[in-house]
């Protein structure tokens, strides 16, 4: 058995095309693997705050010492952390907005990513101090975009901020291995599309089978 | 007389390096400029709530048909419109956290960029169907970051998603000309963090100056 987290990020409930990835993904898995954990984080529903001075004054302290303000402060970090922290896979349902994360998906990050708890920081190590804490996790990103050719090669590759800095700051969780379905081109509604959501739901099962190979 | 937005983002209210350079910024201005307008949007103090499903439902909308939860999900975003579209000059005090923008930062972002109010949407424009309605503003970055080496031609410029979103998020704004001021190397305390601080602020003032010159 092991424990898959399941992010959502959308700001919709209805018509999201990402959390239709994900149901279609986590009906797939849960079909072949009944006896797997899953942990729903709904960001997108229920966006986590932002983190504050007294949250940052909380996290370079002992824990003994906190105030009870920052006690609270920190209180819901520690939840997403404990939730990250047994899950073996990690997948993120997103849409792109405004060419990056959501701000509820990188609050979600800005929360979890947190010194002695998921990467430690030594300069011991020269320029490259920081180290994750976990590791051997799976990412799974499942995300939707208005516009398109966003991917590698892509006429807007370099306006993409949502899937390099997913990936950069899932390093820091203790990510190794990735994998990356999208679906693009909602606004314009055209053949590609279509050809969009069909050629990414098509991919979900082959996915399943390949991560499930790997465990 | 013009009108500056200025917008702090940092969680930190004490001991903030962009905020500090934000100080220089504002000071150096009103001193040559004192009968200018300065709205001030301290996002990070007063994180804007993360879009909603009603916020979308409410911004497709037409403003007589909106319901009265869905009025009052764009209220906010109304209020930050307003005070973009008189500004001239829009200056972003921030912090990296985690490669990118606060999530407060992408939440003000995700507010007033907003079809019909900063940017319009027409399909007979082709592949480009986004154009800003704004044009002519000024943008002014001040950022601090706990790692280095994120501008042009620096070892970990493919990690930063800070500077190049916030560009890229600023042209549906109306933003047409930017400057970027950048303080590297907090975490790590050594003589480039404070070298990267001293020419920081060394530059405020010819900043400003070459800023005035162009009104």
């Amino acid at each position: 058995m092991i424990t898959l987290l399941r992010i959502e990020a959308s700001a919709r409930m209805t018509r999201s095309l990402s959390r239709a990835l994900s149901n279609d993904f986590f009906e797939t898995w849960q079909s072949e693997r009944p006896n797997d954990q899953v942990i729903i984080r709904d960001v997108g529903l229920n966006p986590p705050t932002a983190i504050s001075e007294n949250w940052i004054a909380g996290v370079f302290s002992d824990e003994e010492s906190l105030t009870l303000v920052q006690r609270e402060e920190v209180a819901l970090s520690d939840i997403l952390i404990g939730e990250l922290i047994q899950s073996d896979i990690i997948v993120i349902a997103t849409p792109m907005y405004n060419y990056g994360m959501p701000a509820a998906l990188k609050a979600w990050f800005d929360q979890v990513i947190r010194i002695n708890k998921t990467f430690s920081f030594d300069l011991a190590r020269g320029d490259q101090p920081i180290e994750p804490i976990q590791n051997g996790k799976t990412l799974v990103i499942l995300s939707a975009s208005g516009e398109g050719g966003f991917s590698q090669g892509g006429v807007n590759v370099i306006k993409n901020h949502l899937h390099p800095h997913i990936l950069e700051c899932s390093k820091l969780l203790g990510v190794e291995k990735s994998y990356c379905v999208t679906i693009e081109y909602q606004e314009f509604n055209d053949e590609r599309h279509s050809e969009s959501v069909k050629s990414a739901h098509a991919s979900i099962a082959p996915l399943v089978a390949s991560i499930k190979k790997e465990l």
